[in-house]
């Protein structure tokens, strides 16, 4: 008998139909022995209608004033389908009872719309599932110390479901979702694609920040944290799909290197492009530079990825870094207003029409040439590389937003990971 | 300056349109010097929705034992309609803060969807207060010992407002809702109807049984307990009528009696065609036949209005009672077979074509000869009477429901209800 976590998104909540389906898969699962903790998301559409609903009553931007009444309003959603979904269970024979946040309790910080789990308390819920209950807990919410309701933000219900599997020490996590695991890319871009069995955690944050969507990334860095076996599976295969068979299903994110992994060197091609690249060309080469260019552009609250400054020659260099798209223009004007005049430096240049492309992998830490293979690759096929950035376990290069299918398909191949792995 | 409580029923807080509104008129009353506490009910609509939902997974009758789900989903319409309401307020310039049941808290039995208050803690509410904030509470809701969700039962949001007024020692509770008063008496069968400016909250309680449903009749006992002044009035006036002109608008239910209460012996004029009358004839006039024949029917959880018993003759009497219209056929057949056998009486007979109409006026306590010209009005109608039951302040006739609308109009006018008191 283990204790596992189911988490489902809002799409697999969509409906009272759709609901009805997840509580027959909850109760095989608990049939078949296991204690069941569930943690829902709102019924798809919901979260936005709510929002929706305050936006007409306060317009123009957000204003920080009305976050603590945006996470009273937004917990709502959640709160509606975990009692819908005990209610589901119960018709399904199953005793169950839902807790929102706050019962259970999930304690966060008071950061409204994008609070941080601080500690979740066992002791309600071990009582349930020692009665043979199964317990639905609201993702997506807790409360602060002085009892606000507080929310984790988009997408928090993956990070809810991990923390509560942390906290009940759950045998593993199993996020269903609308994808049936993790892949070595997109098969949309790739046919040749091929699911994952396993990956490690930090491929996964790895390829989680690169848009790869298939779980948040704070639930990623949870479950690496407090090493909570998570596994991504689809929601949208037959309910009555055998335990074991379904137990195996999807891909495990693990934070065991040794046990069961994949040895290939690389995991995964990721890749987006969401970004835009932006240069400051002839700036003089002395201490300061960085923080003087993007100290300017943190503080209008604009994320920055890659970060290349390459070596100096006559005192001089460039200094590069990518943007989201839609910071593009705002960045250039900033740059040309308030840091070129006090920086010295020649001018700002930049292109949206960019991709971002990386090889991740594990491996990579242990195998040398890795990144030599890449930049041949690419080079075979006549891509020219804009720039390049490595970390322990990644390898990203910026290429003409053109090149970005035809480069991962050949990176795809040239990796092998059209091959299972031995 | 005056701690004034206003609750909006669901109409009300229909539309973001209508939120704008209600948020408009209680910034007016903030700005004019008083301490605001605000109630909503859910947006209209937004309740049956989300039972609707727990309907579609749990078909056929409600089972007791999803209570505590139906509770917990119940409950976020008015949480989200109280994030609502206080984000408009917040955008009108009023600081402004909502908080669900559990966090005021608002405590009651664990009597699910028909929970009770027990205690309402006030140090949050007073020190928002204090610092110039409007506080939103949820009506309708409230949290157990063990913090599980409880709702008051449909209508329950008057009760909460009352409750929090009653709590906070409020100097009136305002009650805006669809309708701008409580009247003499249907306006829509007697067009004289007059709007009372003050109305005892007995008599009122008398009138909320006959359906007048103005008001939910727990609030008004508990209105009168805690005796706490209890304004009606329409939330359908223009928002930015004068602060004084609207305090004194609508009917004020008091407990004071001395006080600027209008002395007429009867003030209205009750009615509904809901009920059926049930005769049992023959009865054997011995101690326990009243228990033994509706003993059955609570049993059978069979509300029972008027009950009438009259003097034996011969050793066996009629026992009378009516029903609700609904249970009508369940109540015969109950008694043909359960009752009847056991008891020895002859037969049981019954009518479901009956209205009731009733006289209610405070001023009866002290004057005779009410009923009698009751009596004597609907005589001169050629009215026949075929039950009669009596209270306090209240006589009620159980009349065939052909003459619904000309017996109240007769009473309306024969008690001078038409004409405004000096």
């Amino acid at each position: 008998m283990a204790l596992i976590v189911h988490k489902y998104g809002g799409t697999s909540m969509g409906s009272t139909e759709r609901i009805r389906l997840v509580a027959k898969r909850v109760a095989k699962w608990a049939r078949a022995g296991h204690q069941m903790v569930v943690v829902p998301s709102a019924m798809s559409g919901e979260t936005n209608r709510l929002l929706g609903l305050a936006k007409e009553l306060a317009p123009g931007k957000p204003d920080a004033a009305y976050n603590r009444e945006l996470d009273m309003l937004a917990a709502t959603g959640e709160q509606a389908s975990s009692a819908l979904l005990a209610i589901a269970l119960q018709a399904e024979g199953m005793e169950s009872v839902s807790y929102a946040g706050w019962q259970v309790p999930i304690k966060t910080d008071d950061a409204y719309t994008k609070a941080r789990i601080e500690s979740i308390a066992d002791d309600k819920v071990r009582a349930d599932l020692a009665a043979g209950k199964v317990v639905v807990i609201t993702g997506f919410q807790g409360v602060d110390e002085d009892l606000n309701v507080t929310t984790l933000g988009r997408g928090g219900s993956d990070t809810s479901a991990v923390a509560v599997a942390a906290a009940l020490k759950a045998n593993e996590c199993l996020i269903f979702t609308d994808v049936d695991g993790v892949y070595t890319t997109d098969p949309r871009v790739v046919p040749e694609a091929r699911r994952l069995q396993t990956v490690s955690f930090e491929e996964m944050l790895e390829m989680a920040s690169m848009g790869s969507k298939v779980l948040q990334i704070r639930s990623v860095e949870f479950a690496g944290k407090y090493k909570v076996p998570l596994r991504v599976l689809s929601s949208f295969t037959p309910w009555d799909i055998d335990v074991d068979v379904e137990a195996k299903s999807g891909t495990l994110i693990t934070f065991e290197e040794d046990e069961n992994m994949e040895q290939a060197i690389v995991s995964g091609i990721a890749f987006n492009r969401d970004e835009a690249k932006i240069s400051v060309l002839g700036v003089p080469d002395k201490p300061g530079i960085a923080y003087q260019i993007l100290g300017a552009v943190a503080d209008a609250n604009i994320d920055v990825d890659v970060i290349i400054q390459n070596v100096s020659k006559d005192g001089i260099t460039d200094f590069s870094f990518t943007v989201h798209r839609n910071d593009y223009a705002r960045t250039i004007d900033l740059l040309k207003e308030k840091v070129l005049p006090s920086l010295g430096a020649k001018e700002v240049t930049g292109d949206a029409k960019i991709c971002k492309v990386s090889i991740v992998g594990i491996g990579m830490r242990s195998h040398v040439g890795v990144a030599s293979k890449m930049f041949r690759c690419l080079s075979e096929e006549g891509i020219n590389i804009q720039m390049i950035s490595t970390s322990e376990i990644k390898t990203s290069v910026v290429l003409d937003e053109k090149y970005m299918e035809l480069a991962v398909r050949a990176l795809h191949k040239a990796f092998d990971l059209d091959q299972t792995a031995a």
